[in-house]
């Protein structure tokens, strides 16, 4: 083994901090930020996640507030619910929680969450402004990635950064975001051909394809960073990445770990983003100085 | 000189009748296709290009509305023509050209044009749903070189295409467009290091930087298919791309010209795009079932 792992941890601690002292200096001017989940589903392993959720926002002094329409929800419903939390003045950032019920589609659903309050970058509107550089929240999971690059001083202006898997939750985001640093992306994924043309020369690889295994010791170098934000459950319950850790901890220079990598991040990055949305909100209610 | 010439003049053509097709149409039933150009410059070149769209779309069949607020257009003015356009049902496809006056921004404009009438894909929104896979137009620059590829049989899906450029126009939907297609794609730019690192291993490279002389023959392979988006406009008024023709026609498999290349298929594209927009809007006012 002489890979360096990149544990997610500290630099959670640091996230779900900043968050917290965010939401008490809105607390103390009476503006507490709340989070709205929102799920439809009976899925046990998604409602453990949202609970996770609850008790980070709780730890940070974020309010939490879970909406469970249960898995009969109607996609009419659902929008009804995005609407009104859009609308409503108590609620600072929304998440729309998959799996959504069979037949129900996210993409239509995700254009009614409030660009101001999409901290999970869930809204087309929000891909778009990022990607023309307007002032948007990306997918927590993207800046995951982007903010422990940051956290352990990994430089990606002028280096070629290889993303595999192309997803509007992971690869998409996350590429506009390095180009924005400066990287040279390139974007792969399961019909690109075979992975190590791109990986094997790559100064950091990000691994989000949703495939265990994936990648291999075979596919990197001596000098790679890689990155992995894959969460895949397996049939005895426990959570791997995409990334096959004995073989890539072999060759690789550095690896975040799953668990305990870029989700522990994510978590808090939510909380951030909510006190931020808060923020903003708490601003634009201030009234500005007569015409 | 061993590279062909890929031009884009029977593309164009053939892309022209295909808009002049849907646009004779849609006049035998009554709704005859109409491009709003809304302009706010007295920039000769710009009232030059405007004027070729007019003549290419009166051969197409397609109405074509010059908005000319002249040089002196404040920002609300243009958000208010733009508004109007969006919600007048004579016209179906809205292109804001630039440059626009000193101090004001296309960003917050654009964002006033209606998706479905957005032809040239400059709203943030519609870039976002090209990302996401929903239905909506791509910018006409960006999609005329997927359509120049197709047109000359030239695969992305498994290669390696190399995108120069990271612009909102065309480098970053043009990277959707061909991940959409299967490509892996490379985007680099200004900051992201020596050029040929990516460029001498592409199978494809396309050049969108607005940089003359970017990529000469020493940055390609004799495999390489050179694409060139640059429009740069030399003192002696002639049009050239980013390209170092005389030298990349020396070493790569194929080229395309400027002019007579990718902005010919654009304008072309602009039209199809209008009568398109106006089939989809002519079915949504055809009115459904009764519930």
């Amino acid at each position: 083994m002489s890979a360096t792992l990149l544990s997610g941890k500290p630099l959670a601690a640091v996230i779900q901090l900043r968050a917290r002292d965010e939401a008490m200096k809105l607390e103390n001017e009476g503006a507490r930020p709340v989070l709205a989940v929102v799920v439809a589903t009976d899925d046990e392993s998604t409602h453990w996640y949202v609970r996770s959720i609850e008790r980070a926002a709780d730890r940070a002094g974020i309010g939490c507030r879970i909406v469970d329409l249960g898995p009969g929800a109607t996609e009419h419903v659902l929008a009804s619910v995005l609407k009104d939390l859009s609308a409503d003045p108590s609620v600072n950032g929304i998440i729309l929680q998959t799996p959504l019920p069979a037949g129900v589609g996210t993409d239509a659903l995700v254009s009614h969450i409030a660009p101001e309050k999409d901290i999970d970058g869930a809204n087309p509107l929000s891909l778009g402004r990022l990607a023309v550089g307007q002032p948007a929240f990306a997918p927590a999971t993207a800046r995951a990635v982007v903010e422990i690059l940051d956290h352990y001083d990994i430089p990606v202006a002028g280096r070629n950064v290889v993303v595999i898997g192309r997803s509007a939750v992971v690869g998409k985001p996350l590429s506009l975001l390095l180009l924005e640093r400066d990287a040279a992306i390139t974007v792969c994924h399961s019909k690109s051909g075979p992975l190590e043309r791109y990986t094997e020369t790559a100064d950091v690889v990000v691994v989000a394809a949703g495939r265990t295994g994936l990648l291999t010791g075979a596919h990197v170098s001596s000098r790679s960073i890689v990155i992995d934000v894959g969460t895949n459950v397996l049939a005895d319950g426990s959570l791997v990445g995409d990334v096959d850790e004995a073989s890539v901890l072999g060759v690789a220079a550095a690896l975040t770990p799953v668990p305990g990598g870029v989700g522990t991040v994510t978590t808090a990055l939510l909380l951030l983003h909510t006190a931020e949305a808060a923020r903003e909100q708490s601003r634009s209610l201030i009234p500005g100085p007569v015409g």
